[in-house]
């Protein structure tokens, strides 16, 4: 990494605090930012929208990514890197990994947004789980049926394969 | 649970299966649905949208909890159940904590979703590992400015805690 991809990447943060510092003076929803940037443009901004929203998946990164998927009419960000002016929560760090992005960089940790209430070591926890071992109470029926979809997805020939 | 407890769970589960046949006949999505159940009431339902609504984070189950909250103008669904045709992937799982969904039924697993091409494999053994040691290019830049907005928040006497 050149100095100036580091500049380019500490100016690009900033923006997403800023971004952050936005969304706690406005009270629109918890102070986080994150923005979606691909050849030196940002091509997405988000904030956390949870309480304005009424969406509890509405996290900044999130926001952003749905934006920038939207701006850019595809459902991969291949070549893009998501700022984020925290560390994200494993909702955010699996759509990071779906959408494609090629990079992530961040500012405050988890334990530093958990010392302001949002914890999300609970979840770092229960994922890897067995689910029949997670706090989240989990049945699993084996529907009969339940395969058939799978089996028209496979054999289809107009589907669009992600 | 009683008898009539799990006629409901395999009735509501099923539906969640015929949302997912339907995504894969129409060739809108992956094979995927979900509904959340409240009182007895599906108060919203949702099929895989990735590929028609480009967007990444368009999963059965994270479209469904986006609608029932919208339906119920909550960011909580505390006291339902969400019905999926198959085992969440970790994004979905996490945002059904932060949903604070009571109870997760789901059908196929995430092994026989693996065979038809949807292997979440990777995301479940990245999540757990620091920062630094994931596949995703990851990069911390501590900024003087970034803890601002969190100081924000905490001393906000307007905010909507969550």
């Amino acid at each position: 990494m050149t100095s100036s991809d580091l500049d380019a990447d500490r100016c690009f943060l900033s923006y997403a605090v800023e971004l952050s510092r936005r969304q706690a003076a406005a009270g629109l929803g918890g102070p986080f930012g994150a923005i979606v940037v691909r050849d030196g443009l940002i091509i997405a901004e988000g904030g956390n929208e949870v309480t304005a929203g009424n969406d509890p998946t509405a996290h900044a990164e999130i926001v952003a990514i749905r934006r920038a998927c939207s701006s850019i009419g595809n459902f991969s960000l291949a070549g893009a890197t998501i700022y984020a002016s925290c560390e994200p929560c494993p909702m955010c760090l699996a759509a990071i990994y779906w959408a494609r992005l090629d990079r992530l960089v961040f500012a405050n940790t988890r334990a530093e947004a958990a010392a302001i209430g949002f914890d999300d070591a609970l979840i770092y926890d229960e994922i890897p789980k067995p689910f029949d071992q997670r706090l989240l109470p989990t049945l699993r029926l084996a529907l009969p049926e339940a395969l058939e979809p799978f089996r028209i997805w496979q054999t289809s020939t107009t589907k669009v394969p992600y």
